[in-house]
């Protein structure tokens, strides 16, 4: 499985992604989820991936045309003019990828191929933006209404993300409300892992603001997941008794 | 969906179910998904569903052996020698109903009928005991290095049962923490709705410490619910902040 979530505040996009992948507990490895392309001072994006491995990266092979000689290759993400542009040509391989995989494969191969993509980035004199791409190709968007998408193993890290997020926080904060959520996650399931991929995009400024691996002996990570199971323990300790009536 | 919680204390066992049913999002029903037998004095058996319910229902109806006229009735669990061999005849009645279900549906009908059964109870001169009932009438049962058992929608609430959890609490803290690993659940997803029923039953009593239907307006879930966010809110800012390195 995998954990990615994208995240949009008033100041930008925060993205944060797992990078393990199994096929049976039996064979577990290593493989980032989350690539990023830019045009300095033009444009950033930025995906996460989760499902199959080989169909997720034939998408991004095709995106960065690594079919051709390096010197031949043309990123058409590079050139889209809009975010919705973007997210529809990425629909549109990931949906043709599935397919053609499932084609050859029956009726054993039904599910077995697909995945799903979290799109952000900015493209200048636009909003940055987020998007969920299925593996259909169609996509929704993120707004304020529900200004989180995540994929995968999404379900143990939700409920914090829904008490603690607030559009106005700053990256900082953010970033740790991830690491929270990704923490409950990793404790409670196995086919999620570290090291964690973390990428603050910031409103106009088509750099990443802020770009790290978080790895198994990161000091803040260790920080957050210890303390994070006391102050778990003392909030819950802080709510009032119940009480029996001795009925 | 569903969600239920079984949990083995030192003291006892206690559970948590949700009632709400549904066949799509626009046909919500309520129904009880926790029966309980018992002989006073002598045995309390208790079971919670989750899945297909017209298996459910079907399963409890041939364990009150409602196929008969009241007065013949003979509920085989009030008879049965160990929790064991409980957990193999409900495991038994289960299987054969999704089996039958299943056969006449063909393909299309495949996984429609499952359901998963908590079974928590105790016999005199044994220890209390919980398991999970498989739809293929296998079964599990919990130890104190696995200490809860869960069936329906069971990853929202899961993070804090494993940080809160301790086999030496005592009944009122384990209601407290069942509360919040509900309201975790209800906030997340649609298909888990109040009211809950709650049990509990205390090692060698062979009567229900503890029942109660916990509804929309009841106070003590309320307080929960709505202290619970601002806990997690303070629980969140206790911990150490995250600092980007302006690299």
């Amino acid at each position: 499985m995998t954990y990615c979530v994208g995240m949009m505040l008033d100041k930008g996009l925060v993205m944060m992604s797992d990078t393990r992948t199994n096929s049976g507990v039996d064979n577990i490895s290593v493989y980032r989820k989350m690539f990023t392309w830019k045009v300095p001072g033009e444009r950033i994006i930025s995906v996460m991936t989760a499902g199959n491995l080989a169909t997720t990266q034939n998408v991004i092979g095709q995106l960065e045309e690594r079919t051709k000689a390096p010197e031949d290759r043309d990123n058409s993400l590079l050139k889209a003019s809009t975010m919705f542009q973007v997210a529809s040509e990425i629909g549109r391989l990931l949906r043709a990828t599935v397919q053609e995989t499932q084609d050859g494969n029956g009726a054993r191969g039904k599910g077995r191929f697909t995945a799903s993509i979290i799109l952000a980035g900015q493209i200048d004199g636009m909003e940055p933006r987020l998007f969920l791409i299925y593996p259909e190709g169609n996509f929704i968007e993120a707004s304020f209404d529900t200004p989180f998408l995540q994929i995968g193993e999404t379900k143990y890290g939700r409920p914090i993300i829904l008490r603690g997020y607030d559009r106005n926080m700053n990256f900082e904060d953010a970033v740790k409300l991830l690491m929270v959520s990704f923490d409950s996650t990793l404790k409670a399931n196995l086919s999620v892992g570290l090291p964690l991929d973390l990428m603050v995009i910031e409103r106009d400024q088509f750099e990443p603001a802020h770009e790290r691996r978080i790895t198994q002996d990161d000091p803040y990570f260790q920080a957050i997941s210890s303390s994070w199971g006391d102050a778990l323990r003392s909030a819950f300790h802080s709510l009032p008794d119940y009480k029996f009536d001795h009925e």
